[in-house]
């Protein structure tokens, strides 16, 4: 209708792509036909709304009156006249310019053109070569990818298949493909030499074929009103949302926000509820390059050796990538709108850092999978707003209360004249205490009794997250129509066997053909995969053992240095001693965990290949679990050895400990190694932060990309004209794969570990997560709309084992905040000094409590202090900190009485912290309900207007049965399904009997 | 085509019923058809197989080809020759003794029959009441039951509803239920008087149409083998099952195990997938009930004042009761073989108690909701088989080592002669400790290192018990076929609005008419729930308040009592006197638990209907909560009170403390309560097992059953001839409506939580409750198939709320285990005595070190003992059970450092206890799988097939498209929805640009 407004438009717009910078392509024969041109135009005029199923198609329905069979006739047909389409050089469609590309698969071609035949089969091996180096790089940075990257595998069998036996099933494949009814075109080695292409199209059958298969739930003509509440928290609900106006993206403006269509689950039998006005934005990109995913995995190699579908095709290198389209260019002069450009301005920027992401259209472009990703990203940074604040304002009241605190303000006290024994032997003196002072009032900043406080609040909190989380998802899957869609529909799309597997179990079959009976089903047993299992056990505990031995290193390093420094004479050295000892240890430990990291996550992943896990979810499981498992242990051991372990394994004086020969275990200074442990976690969740994000997200991806593009091996000149005439198909060709998400819940999952299983000792730390997270959105985001191939669109209904590990981690973390709190900080010794030996009720003495006496006689021979007379009077009893008898008692030197008091107090709080605050864990659990009260009242409604809606299609048909029945009843038998009614002449029959 | 084999079989029969004493009833007017009779006669020569959906329809299609479209012609075509079927006087069935009769209405007549109109109004007042008085009773009774009993409701309600406004809303609502398609026919005060019936039928057009709505799964004709694993398993799995053959109940020994149909959501689009052939068998006789009672549910009377659906019909006394036939008798000689005779021989029976039970025909008979109960039952007392051989093993090894405990021995030993401190004030005296010599033995029993390692186990066995029950449900669910019957559906069954509710709205509505706008849809909210909620509070508050004053009250009788006993002079007396108190004491708790239990559950009854819940899930789910807290207080505080504070709160001689003025707490015998919250636990336990079974659970229903047969005003003699000619609805009022599962959960989880709570404490719990729940099941199997109305079907996916609260309690469980171990056992002082304060690493000197020493000078004044020479020597220092220092030490009496560190050990056995069995329940409850693998194979399996069925669907769709579009091609345009396929000249296009 609208193309007879302006019939010259088609021209006009031809013109002005010219003027635009995009040559018409003379080269290549493309159809010119008026019909074609004019919705480029139409859509270059329009004002861009995304609403759902809006697509930048060119295959519109002029007149939707009109019967639409023509997607299926013969392209010549077509382009009857002179066979030239003008537009769509750069746009995902076939060469007609009308048939949307719903999918690629790359593949090698040997010779991509007559006259480079001989003199590019050097060339050719030698950018496979570089190839192969630039992506073996790149793999080592990307651990977690679920799936083996078929082009690595690609080139690492390609040995052992040729090129003609390559050909030969690409050839059966495309047949089966055209079977099922999908159409094809190939583009061989056009602009890239050594690569071709083959584009795939959905036609309308088939997408309506697959997606009833699929039980795809499509929205329905039918339109019902979403009332929030009533209408005051209705008219609550729009405040707010007209104050956070700026807060919220701008991509749904123009979409009623109040009215949903019912959803129903595509039947070609009930097209009648579904508006199919318009049949190209009835299906957007995303839902038909996953429609054609699934044919895709569906379809089989048959006629050679073994059956292959197209996972052992791609692992074999058959094909060397299989990619959806993005939607279309970001920047430039002909990027139209579209939603990958709306995507990356008003979400992968780091300018709208303040907004909501527009999750909605994050789903609608990279599927469910992603979106949740996103949105549970999302909902992290948000609930860490509230942690940030409450953990400032402790550490402000730790800053605030800092000269009111009795404890430092006795050690700082020079007339509290108490001399210490030494810190080490021999090499070190007596030294008094009023020289811990800085570090006492330091650790006052992150002990003290806010600190329980805000770890009771953070358990709680982490508690509220999640349920905010699965409320949120809730939401997220009624929005987006999941409520019916089952869990084993979403195993389903991942079980499908990996082609390492099926691989293995061919050579285990060719291996025993004759030893098994036929009907047996051979299959990967346990004693197969022994030798494997016994690696990754192997592996695995020498990993773990190498972390410990590393932490032991670091603490060798620390006691060396620390003694060497004291026998230096250099008076500056000597000063700075602690801080100079624990922020190198702190740094080398940092580093030893990013390079540990890096080195752990290519050996899970070798370990994972080793064990020919069966399907890709089983793949994906396995890498994970080994990954946390090393991740966490990696980045954790320090902490926990700084926590736990620091200052208890010391001994007394007269009687140290002492590892590799004469090294004495190290000590805490004098306010507990509280201090230490946040100095470490601070710089460890910093630097890893830092480093990671702009070394390994940043930095690295770059580099990636411009070794991507070296590899075709054209200047910067020729690769800009290059850039300007690629096809969708060869730009997104150059884009990097999309590699899984586990790698991003991976880092966030560890940020989540620091976040809260220290947070006793580090109430800073929720801040830091803060400020990395708001910067790893944008991060993520710019990855995804611009470095990465379009994902295929995953349906997930929630995060999956990432849920179960974050659970795991809040409920450790009770556990071991419970125990810092009452081991590592002197909060429980405060408490009981206070209320049981303290004189006066106050803290007053607290520090003469805490030290027990030495007399310094008793040193074992040659531990003695070299310098007895280094204070510059002579010692006879020193203090140490410990509990414990004095030497004048009967049994001198035994743990005291108070120890054990102090050490019941510190259990039973652990016992009373524990349980309490797992109590309100699950009575806070129970208390929210998993639905949101408004979405299970929407579901429900949903739900009567669908029996609303089929009741009134049945009383239909029903009438039009009896109507049609009275007519028939002269002339034909009944039909056995739709007996008329019982005539009313007797409607209830009596039985009276009496 | 049997029937022309026999021709003359229906007069035989009429005979052979005859002389089995069924008279003719030549009262009614019966039809008589010979095509009636057969059916019959063949029914009852045949072997009753109960395949799945085998009904005793007499609606048998002879001649299955023949298309039947009969069921709907109007009755008179059917007798047209003499119109009376003899057969069908006793089977659920209309007078025509063909239709089946799936649901029934019962209501009140004010006017029996017209001879009786004026002499029965007063006898049938009379008759009310002592219905009423009867039904009161009763409902004491069924405390939980979900639905108020409508017959009370219906009483209560009466004088507001006149019989006419009754009759005119029975004529709207029956007129509207002939609207849907059921069939009626009425049944007017035939035998028992003042009572009609309204029986309703549902027709297969109805049930085709309903089953497609509710998405019924019916099974197909495709039918596939269910392959349990590999050869080897399937070996063994057919080993075990005949080795098992004695315990299976004999109900589907023809059904071949190792077939399944696939199955589908009913819909009459597809009806080609179904086996139709019988369609009277295609619907069992649960499912066409559950059917019209959707129908009924959804049916509204509107014409009167505010619309009123089958809930609110009930509850004002429209009707009186709603409830589905049983199948047939069970006894008596016109008992054929029908399900529920099977239930009865197979399963409801005593002497069948060492069989599994038949989970498959329960469900198929009562639903999936009584199924499952059934099956966790039978699940969990199958788990309690090891638990108990375990506990008796504990408690065996317990026996044997009596006479090698260290300890025990010593106190026994007459040599050790240590004199202890006088146990009351004043009238006892000192004694000697080798008196507590049976006590300690007696303990040791229960208090030996295997009660540790068992009640880690019982926490093990729990987490068993729940991933058993979960992987048992996962495989009920792909048996029954439930696996895609989402929770969102269940949910709506329950989501129809309570009468009371609905009752109150109006109300509400019909004060507030002017005062709110039209559109504002009325509802309770908080404001006019705040009283029933104030009280709830108060009342439960209260309540607690009760059990705990009682807990007390029994304390104060043990210690008077005790007292007493000691000032007596009887010397039996004195020798008994702790067994007697105890014994007293343990009794008066259990007696008071009872009958509190049974106040309780009433007054949660009415404090729950007080809230005026919105829906029938709310209500129950409030009851539940509310029932399970009061009923857990008045079970446990006792034991609880046993368990951790006797003995602790006792002071020390010298500075006792005093509760009531001069009463010092009771201390516990010297070996540690154990043994005491051991005799508390078994008498509560059995005491609480063998009355409630006796008195509750039979004797009060057989009282019931007494009472409801006399309200029909005849004498035995006239009873028995009714019996016989009664029909099956007339019979099925008899019987007790059905009330819901939740007491009989309820009652399962108090005792859930004796077995796995105080475990520690009792080893033989398991096998008590072993012992009890073999009859629990025979007797709730007969209780369901004997005295309760059917229930309707009820669809379920798993147990609902009391999985979480049985996982709550297995939580609770290890906490309470660990504190029992730590602080009621002696296990940790041993532990600490043998490896820290023993001279020679063995017990020997326990004792003397668990005793403190206590000068009999430092008494208060009045409280030394009368008869200080009761020993026959003076007493200097006497000993007392407590870690203390000697009065000779710088702090005499105080708390000494073992006291200390034994404290400590205590609270860190706990946490380790604590957190190593949660770890482990975690690890198993990780390790296995919650779907079975087998049966996730077979999911899968399913999943194939049905794609595969479809698929090969598709393509015959698309070939005979194809066919037809290349016949029409030529004579019209191709159709818009199914495109003819594109011609293969050219498949794949080429975009060859360069």
């Amino acid at each position: 209708m609208e193309r007879q407004d302006e019939p010259g438009g088609g021209l006009k717009h031809h013109d002005s792509a010219e003027e635009l910078g995009s040559p018409p392509f003379s080269s290549c024969e493309y159809s010119r036909s008026p019909e074609l041109e004019e919705p480029a135009k139409m859509r270059r005029n329009d004002n861009y709304l995304p609403v759902p199923g809006e697509e930048k198609n060119l295959d519109v329905d002029f007149t939707s009156t009109k019967p639409r069979s023509n997607e299926s006739i013969p392209m010549k047909n077509l382009y009857a006249d002179d066979g030239s389409p003008l537009y769509p050089q750069l746009g995902p469609y076939f060469s007609d310019g009308r048939r949307r590309v719903d999918y690629v698969l790359a593949y090698h071609i040997q010779k991509p053109s007559g006259i480079r035949r001989q003199s590019s089969r050097f060339g050719d091996t030698n950018f496979i070569r570089r190839l192969r180096r630039s992506l073996s790089m790149r793999s080592s940075r990307a651990p977690l990818q679920p799936k083996e990257d078929p082009e690595i595998a690609a080139q690492e069998q390609r040995t052992d298949y040729h090129e003609d036996d390559k050909r030969f099933r690409r050839e059966e494949f495309e047949e089966n493909l055209l079977e099922t009814g999908l159409e094809l075109e190939k583009d061989d080695g056009c602009k890239i030499p050594g690569i071709g292409f083959l584009k795939i199209h959905a036609p309308w059958n088939v997408l309506c074929r697959e997606a009833e298969f699929m039980k795809l739930k499509m929205p329905t003509k039918k339109v019902y009103d979403v009332k929030q509440g009533s209408n005051v928290v209705e008219k609550i609900r729009l405040f707010i949302h007209k104050v956070t106006a700026p807060l919220h993206p701008k991509v749904d403006a123009n979409r009623p926000d109040s009215v949903k269509s019912l959803s129903h689950p595509f039947s070609r039998e009930k097209q009648h509820l579904f508006d199919l006005s318009d049949r190209d934005k009835f299906f957007d990109s995303k839902t038909r390059s996953s429609i054609v995913y699934e044919v895709l995995k569906r379809t089989r190699c048959t006629k050679a050796k073994y059956s292959m579908g197209i996972t052992s095709l791609l692992a074999n290198g058959v094909y060397t990538s299989a990619y959806p389209l993005h939607d279309g260019d970001i920047e430039g002069v002909n990027a139209e709108p579209n939603d990958r450009k709306l995507l990356y301005e008003e979400w992968a920027s780091y300018s709208v850092f303040y907004k909501y992401q527009p999750i909605g259209l994050i789903r609608k472009y990279f599927g469910e999978k992603v979106g949740l990703y996103f949105a549970w990203l999302g909902v992290y940074t948000q609930m860490l707003i509230p942690a940030a604040i409450v953990g400032v304002i402790v550490f402000l009241y730790g800053c605030a209360t800092v000269d009111d605190n009795i404890p430092s303000m006795e050690i700082c006290d020079p007339r509290n004249n108490i001399t210490m024994c030494p810190l080490c032997d021999h090499a070190c003196s007596y030294w008094k205490l009023v020289t811990a002072c800085g570090t006492a009032r330091a650790s006052h900043l992150f002990d003290n009794p806010a600190t329980v406080f805000f770890s009771i609040f953070m358990a709680l909190w982490a508690v509220l997250f999640m349920e905010h989380w699965k409320r949120r998802q809730m939401r997220l899957n009624y929005i987006w129509d999941l409520t019916g869609f089952g869990e084993e529909e979403e195993e389903e799309h991942k079980d499908h066997n990996r082609a390492e597997y099926e691989f293995r179990v061919m050579q285990k079959t060719m291996k025993q053909e004759h030893s098994i009976p036929k009907d047996e089903k051979v299959k990967l047993t346990c004693t197969d995969r022994l030798p494997a299992y016994l690696t990754t056990v192997v592996m695995m505990c020498f990993m773990i053992a190498v972390t410990f031995a590393i932490v032991f290193g670091v603490i060798l390093y620390r006691i060396s240095i620390k003694a060497a420094l004291h026998i230096s004479t250099y008076p500056a050295a000597r000063s700075n001693i602690r801080a100079t000892v624990k922020t190198t240890a702190a740094i080398i430990n940092l580093i030893v965990i990013i390079i540990l990291d890096e080195i752990y996550a290519s050996i899970a992943r070798w370990l994972t290949t080793l064990e020919v896990p069966k399907t890709d979810k089983s793949f994906e499981e396995r890498l994970i679990f080994k990954t946390f498992i090393l991740k966490f242990v990696n980045a954790f051991t320090p902490i926990v050895y700084l926590a736990f372990f620091r200052g208890r394994l010391v001994g007394r004086p007269g009687n140290y400990l002492y590892v590799v020969g004469s090294y004495r275990m190290e000590e805490c200074a004098h306010a507990g190694c509280l201090m230490e442990l946040c100095i470490q976690l601070c710089i460890t969740m910093l630097g890893k932060q830092l480093i990671q994000n702009n070394l390994f997200e940043i930095g690295i991806p770059k580099l990636k990309k411009l070794l991507r593009k070296r590899k075709s091996d054209l200047d910067s000149k020729q690769e800009e004209e290059l850039n300007k005439t690629m096809q969708r198909h060869e730009k997104d060709h150059f884009l990097g794969p999309f590699v899984g998400l586990s790698p991003e819940y991976m880092e966030m999952i560890i940020q989540f570990g620091m976040v809260t299983l220290f947070v006793a000792s580090f109430p800073l730390a929720p801040l830091f997560a803060l400020l990395n997270n708001i910067i790893e959105i944008r991060l993520d985001a710019k990855k995804f709309v611009m470095e990465l191939r379009r994902p295929i669109a995953a349906k997930a209904k929630d995060i999956g084992i990432w849920y179960n590990l974050l659970r795991g981690l809040s409920k450790v973390a009770v556990i071991v905040n419970a125990f810092v709190i009452s081991f590592t900080s002197d909060f429980i010794p405060r408490l009981v000094y206070q209320y049981t030996y303290s004189p006066d009720g106050t803290m007053h003495g607290f520090i003469n409590h805490t030290l027990s006496y030495f007399n310094v006689s008793d040193f074992q021979p040659g531990t003695d202090p070299l310098q007895p007379m280094h204070l510059g009077y002579p010692v006879d009893m020193c203090r140490y900190k410990d509990y414990r008898e004095p030497p004048w008692s009967n049994t001198p030197y035994e743990l005291s009485k108070e120890f054990w008091a102090i050490l019941a107090a510190r259990l039973a709080f652990v016992i009373v912290f524990q349980n309490v605050v797992m109590l309100m864990s699950d009575f806070v659990d129970w208390l929210i309900p998993d639905i949101p009260k408004d979405i299970s009242l929407q579901i429900h409604k949903e739900k009567i207007l669908m029996v609303e809606l089929f009741m009134k299609e049945e009383q239909g048909k029903r009438l039009a049965a009896r109507d049609k029945d009275s007519q028939d009843n002269y002339t034909s038998p009944s039909s056995a399904n739709e007996s008329p009614p019982q005539p009313r002449s007797r409607p209830i029959s009596h039985a009276n009997c009496c």
